[in-house]
């Protein structure tokens, strides 16, 4: 048996910090109730907040310069759920892993599923690979996979992305990812249409392998690894190609995917209203994709960002329930303390939308009053709601300091003794 | 009667050039041949090119900070026509003009179609204009014209679009390109969503009043004078509303109009595959909406363009008849030498990429034949086809030497007379 | 004698509002002595803070397509420096303002002196304005003001800012700010170094114009108006100017001056430590050149910078201090409301900057724990030092609640009736 | 002995494509005779042009995603400097390599220059690593290298380029080019100003120990590996930096390492002007760091470099010796091919720059111009100089149609023999 943190250390370790967290949330109680927001109902809607953890993350990251892994790093996907579970038990934001084929590829899904049990965790969508070669592959996806010139390249691609959707059924999974990497490095490489008509072949074979409440996440990218053209490389096409397909096929948004200075939420409300947002791959970045934590270069954006999920919310009803998902490349810092850090600050930006007045928001825009409209969504923006999540987290059974209670719970000097390095790392750390 | 270059004129001066430009086009035809390529085909092929003209391009443009004006600026549409005018007499390849209302309004359409008509003019596109306050405008623009939260002010701008369709039908023309500023300079002023459901509402009403074979274009740009969103802010929300208008709806390409690093030719094949590509505003740009000179910046960019097109031409046949125009806002040249000298640009694009030879391109890719698939795109670009295009231009009546032709002509002197300075130019370089 | 808003309306319209505030700046008071903060020395440094305002920001900004004014709009610098006599009246942290001439210049300046010396204002840097032709103007700046090709154009710009200097002189500004809109929009336009060595040229004879305590402060920008390349596009070639002028000539930072994606606040950390930087013009971007308002689009970067300049302000001491300007361009908000609101949200990011505790950062950083470096700047972020900013404004005499004050005062409909719109207003909203 | 192309196999492949060359280079000759050119002159500038190639260039690069190596790959130093004079045999454009320690560390540097004179090679700028850790390292560069919080990292970073300098020494290299991935992912991670000043003060003890008749090359890169911020990531530092080194320092220009929209031909002009232009690494780039080939995709981008350069050979005569050298990433072609076509490609443009009439042009200048001034520099882009390229290649001993010279030879094929596939290669690919 592996080293988990106990439940009770997690509450221990909360004794001495209960105290200020409750002053610091009557004061906040107090402010909000002045404007007529209700501290326990918000409290009480961070608690319903999940994001799911990326099996991948648990690994460092790296660039095509060098790695540089930290100790104790999971070497297969049960560790990975380990570190996945650990996450939640400390944030309570983090109920479900994403996993990614087939690096995370068991033989037996039934053990597999019974460790995500031991930790209450849950899968969310699959990811399929066509981006790499695997030892003794067959074809070789150097020049594409679902979009390549050879009809035997591309069924071997769908062949794989169908087989992700047979793994994921096993594990309770309802949607598949499709991230390719395929593109062109030169003008001339690929003819741009051609390309895009090969990638919508393959994909409709897909489509037809998903079961009834399956969805399948297309997943666009400005660049990289492809430097030139990439086929799905914007959400323009995304959209397209998703409305080719068929009310099961959606599109997804990682952050860290877009030309400079594109207005994100301005796409996240174009694909609301044409029905077509799956979800988010959360990070942050500052040049490309540069999967920084969430939150940590522009947090204003991620905020603008959930002030369209709650306006969405609030027109679509229940039926809006896009997935999120965490996708970062934890290069310095450790990936545990990263997800907890990095889902709590997504957290933080879905309970300060809620902050809103919307109504009032729409009467300063109805009446053109830019300057109050504005500040009414800065005002959200600014207030610190620090003591509704760790209340949150602390009501949910987490950890009120969740780096601290992680780091003198010793779980990454234990699993340090427990993991030595190895060389076949799977996947850890690409993102 | 206004000063007119003579066609006697440009035969002379063409006189002393001929000689050249034979033993250049002589020796260009024999290299071509070695490939198989037919350069009479090919010029025949350069005459029959052409792009419109913006009247607006007539006149100096300027920034926010200030405008310098050049001598004989033309002060009214007919003076504008007159530089088209001349603009398509030296280059032969600019038959058509597009207008932009209300500066370019005319109480009597028949007068101007017969000065168009002495020209040998058409009529393209007409351009409405919401995004500026015409002197005792009942409604204001500054919060938005077709998304504007106040109806009355969106009934305006649907009013005047319907009645630029009227004055367009009047001219000859056949579609309408549709242009807002519409957008917010801050987060919060707009309910995102919102602005496009009201922008929609819009066109919808202006679809309607489209005769049957006119067409409407949307026309997109990621900011200015919106600088946190614009509603029309990229390809993909111009697909989106192209979709819902109908058949006749399609997107306008402005090559200043992206973000920076897009891949502009990609977006131009998507739109091309999906069925929704109106046509083009060339111009050329480093940072922004620079609107510089077509080819000034990035010429091998320009190509890669017109690889886009030429590919859909041979797959799409006839039917495929995108809109050329240049729209440049001419700062610190001569109008009417950059609107000559542009022209020529955009068509040698053109005709370097009729050099390529397809077949083999498409065996190229097939075989993942990267270098050789790139070369022959770098190839087709590294020729020189200025004989072809002066032979064009000399072959259907122009100047071989376009701007010494222009300038020996004493044309803008004589302008500098016709024309005293107005303070009343209407709209002259905005673009 | 025109309207002005009585001191009196402004403590009456506080009263109400002081016990919340005192109520939360306690419950803050409280948080921040558990983190060994006093929120009374913080309190007092917040009213220590100051940012000029630009007299040319009193008015509506626009853009090369339009621009649409408000009403009471000041016609002359006057009534400019009415407008930020009340911003600093209200936001007690704009204590001066910075002329534009000749926008702003008068033939009396003891008449401006005793103006501002009514609404207790200084004056900060005065600026010098090239980019334009004034009316009968001797020489056009059409091809570029201190660097064009002739003598003469060039002469009369130094002349004009050697005359800004002395206008500067008799209202007490140390300082001059010279941006030229100095480029090409063609390559080949300029020759690269020859434009520059004119530049030095001409900024030598200013420098020597100086007075032995005054500074010259060189403003670059990526582009616009000039749109290939610009004589002083980056802080490389500002710093590499500076250092031939000598120690009097220091590098100016506007916030919207840079290419995309560049990090704003390492350009701060080298001209500090390299001994270069001369202040800022804040404002905010999300495209190119916005003037958005300062804090509305990416808050964080500007902690950021301020981050920067505590910890210049820590290695330097006393002898750094950096001019800040507001430098805005107000197209959709009352020119007032938004001065205000920006000096504010610029106070915000210095107090978030000097809640840092820089010895336990410097700890973090010596041992590498990235994770909790980073987080202790995002948590001097995410305070909501609110409270503390309108304790400090109330301390010093102005209004809790700025906007409301101001729009309850009546003042922009006195101003409305007192000021008829003119044509002729001068300079106002370029920016 | 391994496969060599022999000369006679170069010889009676240029055989049957001699006349045809003749022929295109005799009617150019007539051309250019026409504007007073010189095509011999031309021809021998052409010659005498030469770009180093990178050892770790002859292997095939990849992304952090994936790489997908080609057959017959170099194993070690020896294998690569076979390919790299291979390039050069058939350009003869190409007369050095430049290395990368410790990838190309040898024992005996006799025996590699041996080696390297069995090829007619010699050694440019060698390159030091210390963005990766080696097996066995004492200290990891994790969190930096010459900026390293640590004495003992940074000690480990210094030595380690000193045992270049001593390296390059041996070989006849006279220069060192540093390039340090050093920065950090997140705000807070590092003190912005104390990482640069730990960066000069290791820079110094390099310096110190740079012989008399070397130079030390800085190269600056706007990110990656780091994301948040580069300690060396602008020109504005670079310059800074060298500055403060000495003579011998000066600034490296790699097209690919500027933000977006960046003038590089400013930044070239500027480095001329004040005396610190050290040479480039070329390629091509339209997101990042992209390390395509060069000139692939924006060639008049290259042409403006060099007609800055072309400038500065005139204004500063014999002593103007920048150090040009690829630096590409060859991920979906034959790295040969790329290096072969990319060196043709940089000489296309420097021939093309030789081009320009400079009188014409300054004369277009100082009369502003600038459509002749543009015109001027365009025309010289748009001439064909593929025969001058292919006649200097020929009489060089070269080969005319190198690309299929090459594969006709057999070269790749024989290698894939010669060199069985290796888990080992050092450092292949990665630029």
């Amino acid at each position: 048996m592996t080293f988990r943190i106990s439940d009770d250390f997690v509450q221990s370790h909360n004794q001495s910090r209960v105290a200020d967290l409750q002053s610091d949330f009557d004061a906040l109680g107090s402010k909000l109730a002045r404007n007529g927001v209700d501290i326990e109902a918000l409290t009480l809607r961070a608690q319903g907040f999940a994001v799911a953890t990326p099996s991948w993350g648990a690994g460092t990251g790296g660039t095509r310069f060098a790695r540089f892994p930290g100790v104790g790093e999971p070497r297969n996907v049960f560790e990975k759920l380990d570190d996945c579970g650990t996450v939640n038990q400390l944030s309570q934001a983090t109920p479900t892993v994403s996993l990614h084929f087939p690096w995370d590829k068991v033989s037996d899904a039934k053990e597999l599923k019974q460790h995500a049990d031991s930790w209450k965790l849950g899968f969310d969508a699959v990811n399929s690979n066509t981006f790499q070669n695997q030892p003794n592959q067959a074809e070789s996806y150097k020049f594409g996979s679902l979009t390549n010139q050879s009809a035997a390249v591309r069924d071997l691609a769908v062949a794989h992305n169908i087989e992700c959707i047979e793994l994921g059924k096993a594990l309770g999974s309802k949607a598949l990812t499709v991230w390719v990497g395929d593109g062109g490095n030169f003008p001339g490489q690929l003819n741009l249409r051609g390309a895009l008509e090969r990638y919508l072949d393959s994909l409709k074979q897909i489509y037809q392998a998903l079961p009834d409440d399956w969805q399948v996440f297309l997943e666009h990218k400005l660049f990289e690894p492809a430097f030139y053209t990439t086929v799905i490389a914007d959400w323009g096409t995304s959209f397209a190609c998703a409305q080719q397909l068929g009310d099961k096929a959606k599109c997804l948004v990682d952050l860290g995917h877009h030309a400079p200075n594109t207005n994100i939420e301005m796409i996240v409300a174009r694909l609301v209203q044409f029905g077509k947002l799956a979800g988010f791959h959360f990070n942050d970045s500052k040049y490309g994709d540069d999967d920084l934590d969430s939150g940590s270069i522009n947090p204003f954006q991620l905020f603008l960002i959930f002030n369209e999920l709650v306006d969405a919310e609030i027109r679509e009803g229940s039926s809006f329930n896009p997935a999120y998902m965490l996708d970062q490349s934890h290069n310095v810092t450790d990936p545990i303390e990263s997800l907890m850090g990095s889902a709590i600050e997504v957290q933080r930006a879905f309970v300060q939308a809620s902050l809103v007045d919307r109504d009032q928001l729409a009467a300063y825009q109805a009446s053109n009053d830019v300057m109050m409209a504005a500040r009414t969504l800065r005002r959200a923006f600014q207030t610190d709601v620090t003591p509704i999540l760790d209340m949150a987290r602390f009501r949910s059974g987490g950890a009120i300091d969740m780096i601290n209670c992680y780091r003198e719970s010793g779980y990454r000097q234990q699993k340090a003794e427990e993991r030595p390095a190895s060389k076949n790392a799977s996947g850890s750390g690409i993102v």
